[in-house]
């Protein structure tokens, strides 16, 4: 049984995991003001061309979400996400439950549009609805798809012009950045974006995130509310170990890359049987239309997540690539497409 | 000027102004335990036939729902509400900030219907979803429609097989029960719901509205639930007093159904002068169109809110009616109508 | 049965009942944006001699506190009072359902002191512990007792200097500014606290009470902190009749100033019986002791609150004045402790 | 330099490293639904003699007490915990933030007593106050102490009695239950608590705590709330792998011996230097009181913490010894000491 369920399946790159053995009797004071932690900081500063950030290393992506949004907001203010995002479907109310709305708009490809943002706006006109004061993006998105640079200028201008914070989700930044098509880099971040987080958890990492404070209003006391949400590592060594790897000699982006390579090799594969597909990703995960008679006959063999019905008899299911995936595995896969 | 922005213009009716000046100097005891608080939930449980019912005070709309949804819920259990639907838009995100999520259906002339409920329920699958656990329906609701009683048959019929609580916002309940067509009744409810409210502020009291609790499972400790979220008023006596006087002789429903008389009345003058509707309205609430330059002219002897924008020159505006209108008012207003 | 249970028995002051009574079919705005409110904000700035001020009206002492505190702080921001403090005891926990910690001292005579203050602030020392961020105090305080005008400026130079914010909760403020020994006025108030309110639910009004915002930074969107806390009155007009009225001729301080007398000459009246008392206290809450036998003959002809016990067979009980108290029941309740 | 500041300096234990390493390249499922979170699961509910428990990873103490504790109550229920309790002090509010207050009690030695549980209770009389619902213990205490069997006995008949919850916070429960005199055992937990943890952090993991429910009360939904506070790691087998490989061989139970045998002997060997100590610990955490000049001199050659003033010119501080620990680190400082 091969598993292209997510790109969470396997443990860590090798890289990370022999760092983590050479260093294991090392001993650092805890809770990310180690010295391995200074060195990630460091490298992900020079990374993103921006030394005044903030850095700080974050255990996964629903804590970094409700961590950042319930540091940045009163309680009457609100964030601004496309229906389809992580915050808004797949955290069980995490930003709810620190106190804040979801404000969501339907978005185009997965995208939130600076129009739409302009939208929510100029519809909470006063002190009976909450105040829209962030939007919140992921690149890539849930569906697979990015943002070009032209989409985030157009973004950060608009919020910048209504007076709202920008945060991006980059739980699958380095796929983001490392797919076809794409013209944004990590430097780019910084200037259209007041905080974002580098996703480590599926780019090859045990776990870890590390997010970036741009916007130095966002700063203050933001080790309080890390603590305050249970994301304040005791060995935090472990995340600067794994986000120094990560960025050096660029394995952050070459991990991904690889995982993208092997994706853009199954959307051919698939392409080429005749296979059509419920978003044009670019990304790490696919998202093919099957029969269900296809389906059922593809999971004797492969583990995937079941997507959306597309009608009675057919549904989009997903299959995701990492740094780990083997080619042959997806050569196993077209494989068996061709055979159903 | 005459004011039809809203139903909460005025003081309170005449009968209540009346009980508040005889007993000013009556000592009671505070925080709804009183001999007035007594009697006015005597006489509700008598009203709504349901003798095992809790009656609880509280001050306000926006106090009730928060109160009400915060006691019901365990952290990630979700509400389940029409997108117009008060607590969604006008509450200042009262509820997500006792940690909510307010999931949204689109409703048919304003109501949630059963078909939507089982929709939301069966799309959060697992735990990385909130749970869907109560449903928010307002009747009449914020476009000024009613649910039928066939309508809320299916809707708690859905809601007890989906185990999910039934919970209705009764703001302007008085104004639904006595419109034209409605099949419902105050005795209905206990029967069709696991809580709802009966609201005062919007049908004659200077304030307050009546929780009633009629699932035994929602009772406990719902004092603990008022006073926490600041609707414990001292002087409860106030609430009492009001209760009471508002359910002797019926005045609860003969005060809604002046407000509704007066409103039918508009609603067939403007008829009668071809002005159209946004929503077909049978309660205090009326929806009408009219090009700018009409609505400009009418704000120079009339207020009102304006509601939504129809087209570039056109936009819905609100008239509302309520127990203190006075049938000149009305006269005065289609006249001023036919005049544009 | 004559009542001291509390200060909030009877309904309110003539005078705001002649007022609700004259304007009562007058058209006005809601949710506190009509002429009585701007009357009201205008004698109560011009009573402070603060004419920068913000006055906002809400319903009732606990959410007056939990709207400010949650609009005051961050999350992780903590308020310093003292142990027998409202906000730590007596509100259901409606601070730490915003999510703020109350952090204790022990106080002296019911009030908190400079150095008090200092010592917590020096043991939360990083972001593994709350933030102090705010004192709370209330004058007079839960035992009756006044700050003097030098503790109130030594309180206040110690907040500023640890950037602390202070905030008085005034829910008995007339008793206190009207106490004998007072030295502390009204206008003083804006230049000690950042922010305070004025507590009219036990000073004669119906309910309600004036929140004032001294400090620029704590101004903002507070509306929407009220919406969102079920504070915004619809008929919002209510409030500001009420505190127009009380600001007219001295009314919030002679009416206080005579629950003081009524107080005082129970006082003095009880002392000569030979009563001791839990505390000494110059307001309108007198805590005389008595033994179990004392207290329950007591108890068959006046009301009154146990408050806390002093031994196997004393207790302190708490006889309330207020501004509706009369002179004879004060006779009457000293008689009836001469003749224990 | 020597690091003594605390029991997770290090990384993880070897036979923890090596399972990871072996393991890094298999497939699995992700949020602990795989084959070595079942394993783990079954392997504790061996260990503590529970086949009804439940068992859930979770990544750290802070995130396991505030996860814990808004699953079991409700918005107006509280928590009781001795003052220097971790929930009370050291989690930034953590439990706060969720809407429930830490109500605390003195302690004897570090620990809450059944007599001042009741006295809470007692005093907690009505729904102005909050309703203590839980009672939050550590085993062994923030100052090292332990409880036995018949205080744990006590307690729990108390909390039974009383309507309460008793959990128990085991971050470092492997060093409680192998301390010198100790005659708790994990089997007794069940029976004892209704919910407690095993702490995995301080005790050779990596990180982790295993949350076990017992009361089946307390099960429902358990996992949307880990979940909603952040605490589902994708790659759930590393909580599976950690704990099956500390409860296969007794490793848990070793590795935290070991660390109590480097206190003992610590304690043995600066006792006999006529150090006094600031607690009588049993346990793998010691608190020597030094003047301020022997403190600065030890610095220069080891780490430790500060732990709380004694007098103008002496301090205890905290020498923490784990698993990690060497022998020779022992005799090294016992020497340093020697020197003063």
């Amino acid at each position: 049984m091969i598993s292209f369920r997510n790109d969470y399946s396997e443990g860590a790159l090798p890289e990370i995991m022999q760092v983590l053995h050479e260093t294991n009797f090392d001993q650092t004071v805890g809770y990310g003001l180690d010295e391995w932690c200074d060195k990630a900081r460091a490298k992900i500063k020079d990374a993103i061309a921006c030394p005044s950030a903030d850095v700080h290393f974050l255990l996964g992506g629903t804590q970094a979400n409700q961590t950042c949004i319930s540091a940045f907001l009163r309680s009457h203010e609100a964030v601004i996400a496309v229906e389809t995002g992580h915050i808004n479907v797949h955290e069980t109310g995490a930003i709810e439950t620190t106190g804040h709305k979801v404000l969501t708009v339907m978005g185009k490809d997965g995208k939130v549009t600076a129009a739409q943002i302009r939208c929510v706006v100029e519809a909470h006109t006063d002190e009976h609805m909450v105040k829209p004061k962030m939007v919140y993006i992921s690149d890539s998105t849930e569906i697979g798809t990015i943002y070009t640079l032209q989409e985030l200028e157009e973004i950060s201008a608009c919020c910048k012009e209504l007076g709202l914070y920008l945060y991006l989700d980059g739980a699958r930044l380095g796929s983001a950045l490392t797919a076809e098509g794409n013209d944004v880099t990590l430097s780019d971040l910084p200037r259209l974006t007041d905080a974002f987080y580098i996703g480590g958890t599926k780019n090859g990492a045990l776990f870890g995130e590390a997010v970036v404070l741009v916007n130095p209003a966002l700063k203050e006391d933001f080790r309080y509310l890390i603590k305050q949400h249970g994301g304040m590592l005791a060995k935090g060594r472990l995340l600067g170990i794994q986000f120094a790897t990560l960025f050096t000699d660029d394995l952050f982006l070459r991990a991904a890359k690889h995982a993208n390579e092997c994706a853009a090799k199954l959307k051919k594969g698939l392409a080429e049987c005749g296979v059509t597909f419920m978003a044009d990703s670019v990304t790490n995960q696919q998202f093919p239309i099957f029969t269900e008679a296809q389906i059922a006959k593809l999971a004797e063999e492969f583990m995937f997540e079941r997507w959306a019905n597309v009608d009675a008899d057919h549904a989009a299911i997903r299959f995701c690539t990492s740094w780990a995936t083997k080619e042959e595995q997806i050569d196993m896969l077209i494989q068996a497409v061709k055979s159903l």
